[in-house]
């Protein structure tokens, strides 16, 4: 018996989001569309922030109709690829641009958030009661907002707002490489509310038959314990298991491995750059590959610390240790990642990473320094710097408090043992 | 009361090899066995190979004395440098170059073994009956003897040649960087006999009292399972527990973690090597820092995998993701290691590794190909070759049956869930 037989919906799936990464994702999720139709709706939306766009000169895009600025949608949708912001990609024609993110979103029943962190608010503004109070949503935006209330995941703060679970996905990824179909790993987290599985298999619903919702609703509990409303999926949709859910994501050039720790899949994407930063320093000394190693390995274990201080009993040391989102990420930006490269010019040539962000990047900040602040703000504040010798080190090494020579006496935990 | 006034006898150490990554342990032991003088003798002996050595001319040693071929251990102990093997680099007064292995190991209760693997079994010939029969080991040689009987240990085998317990210590190190001085970290592992904490701590035994050897013999349990007559650390010396093994390696630029796992921590940096020829496959392809990643993460589980399935239930995961003899020896032998150069190269230009071990090596074989042909002959035996898909893929891209761009698809799991 086919899912089809039993199963009388199929999700539908909208990306929220189509920068660089945002329309990468489409790709990958149509390809997989259209493999596992007997899952999915063939169609995915993705919502475009419209701008008109003028297709440059020497592009093969360029001829008589897109000689003048148009709407970027309609070039995606006419050339079927983001000339912008994926040039020279081929998209599936199943990709459809929506400028309307409310039309975007409707009857979709999962919801792949990519989009810049600071787009979060508004848009789950824009989306609140105007998606299917059922839907899931998978979170692909890397980073972690901290604030005076605490550190708070990108995943958990849609999820809260728009009253639905929210997993999320975060890999060793560069989205011109995925595009390429150059190969890469990802992991995707998603642990939905008990409640999903809880009702059984509807054997032969009628297709068109109405679920009553009032009889989906309940409490599902959040990463820190407290009770939120949420609506299970229907049983008229394939569950979405683990299985289902790498379905939409898995490509021969884009190995997915699922997990259930969110909370550490989210965490790895933003701690790592403090520790590209430790990397650089180590090795704008000159200090070789394994002074590089030995900083990453310790980098690697206080982000497990981390999570598991603050994030509680959910986060797993081997979503850090063994996944795609941890030790991979952690690798790829400890390589040739613009935090590990502009800490080792800084230490190099003798300037500050200030002035390294000044010369290198026109004065825009590096992603590490911000969060490498934010993180020592959030442990002062915590009482726990000390306990992360690594994260603060980092710190005070930007605040010219110590120097990248120290790190070894600083992170030597051989003095508390005895 | 200070430990002196509980152990009437301290540790005598005794570095077995003098090569360069020997003299720079010897080294390091002689500068903590100093500082810690309450728990070991201060002098340490290191068994020097003896050989004829001539000084070089545009050398700071070259003078009168030194203008003739003089004999290394002479050298060694005249001017406290290794100048054949480790030139350059002031050796501490403590460090004692002997020529004759068993005068050097004469009342050691230490023995720290650091000489090609190919030596191993002729100098223990030569120890046996010749060392206390407590005497403790610890292999830093990296490596694994693969033949008919199947996979087995340096450490293993010395601990067997010798009768005695002998623990590893390996890690993400360059014999030249560790003494230079520069950071970088190690993982010792020792998990001694139970035996030689089961006598309580003598309370004021008189100063050169003898202990009856008799009543300290034992059984102990090897890896495997097997039974091995052993014999008790009498308790006139200081316990050689993690704490104290610490003190003898661990500086403020070398720091050691101590762990338990011996096999663990001597399987990774034997197959590192495989995952090396991998990763420099996947470079030299030019797919990017993240197929790289993928490949070194991919790398990491089967080395775990190999671990639990061939030396049992004290393997544990951890040492290969979060110990620096796993993970962080890894990410160095990719970064720029030789094995990872040469696959990289090989792929880059076109040849077969063959043709690049001719030109680069002077016809000198890789690690890494001997150990993934020697892995695979072990696995084929076995029939676990399909549970090791990465490790096969590296073996049959050297036997030319695969293409290095075929590696995503040998290692994509996803079509056996299915």
């Amino acid at each position: 018996m086919s899912s089809l037989a039993v199963h009388s919906k199929k999700h539908k799936v909208c990306v929220v989001g189509s920068g660089n990464w945002g329309t990468t994702i489409a790709k990958v999720v149509a390809e997989n569309t259209k493999q596992h139709s007997d899952v999915f709706e063939e169609e995915v939306q993705m919502w475009v922030f419209e701008e008109e766009y003028q297709i440059p000169k020497d592009s093969k895009h360029y001829n008589d109709e897109t000689s003048q600025p148009r709407k970027l949608t309609e070039l995606i949708n006419s050339l079927h690829e983001n000339p912008k912001y994926l040039p020279n990609i081929p998209l599936p024609h199943n990709v459809v641009a929506n400028p309307d993110v409310v039309d975007a979103v409707k009857d979709a029943s999962i919801l792949v958030f990519n989009l810049p962190h600071q787009f979060i608010g508004k848009t789950c503004e824009q989306l609140q009661g105007k998606i299917v109070p059922y839907a899931r949503g998978i979170s692909c935006i890397k980073g972690l907002a901290v604030s005076d209330k605490g550190c708070e995941l990108f995943s958990e703060s849609i999820g809260e707002k728009l009253g639905i679970y929210c997993g999320a996905l975060s890999g060793a990824n560069i989205a011109t490489e995925v595009a390429l179909e150059k190969f890469s790993e990802t992991t995707v987290a998603y642990d939905p509310p008990s409640m999903d599985s809880q009702h059984p298999t509807p054997q032969g619903t009628p297709h068109g038959s109405h679920t009553d919702l009032t009889k989906l609703q309940g409490e599902a509990k959040g990463l820190t314990g407290k009770k939120l409303k949420r609506t299970a999926m229907p049983s008229e949709y394939p569950p979405l298991h683990h299985k289902n859910v790498k379905k939409l994501f898995h490509r021969p050039y884009f190995h997915v491995s699922l997990v259930s720790d969110v909370a550490g899949v989210s965490l790895g994407g933003a701690l790592k750059n403090i520790v590209a930063l430790a990397a650089g320093f180590v090795d704008g000394l000159g200090w070789g590959d394994n002074a590089k190693a030995a900083v990453m390995r310790v980098g690697i274990m206080e982000e497990v610390k981390f999570g598991k201080m603050f994030f509680g009993d959910s986060v797993q040391t081997r979503t850090f240790t063994e996944e795609s989102c941890g030790v991979a990420d952690l690798i790829t930006s400890c390589s040739g990642g613009r935090n590990f490269r502009c800490a080792k010019m800084a230490v190099a040539e003798g300037l500050s990473i200030g002035e390294i962000e000044k010369r290198e990047l026109n004065g825009q900040s590096l992603q590490g320094t911000g969060t490498a602040y934010e993180v020592n703000d959030f442990l002062k504040k915590e009482g726990k710097e000390h306990e992360f010798p690594l994260f603060t080190a980092v710190h005070s090494i930007l605040e010219g408090k110590h120097k990248p020579e120290e790190i070894p006496q600083l992170i030597d935990t051989s003095k508390k043992e005895e």
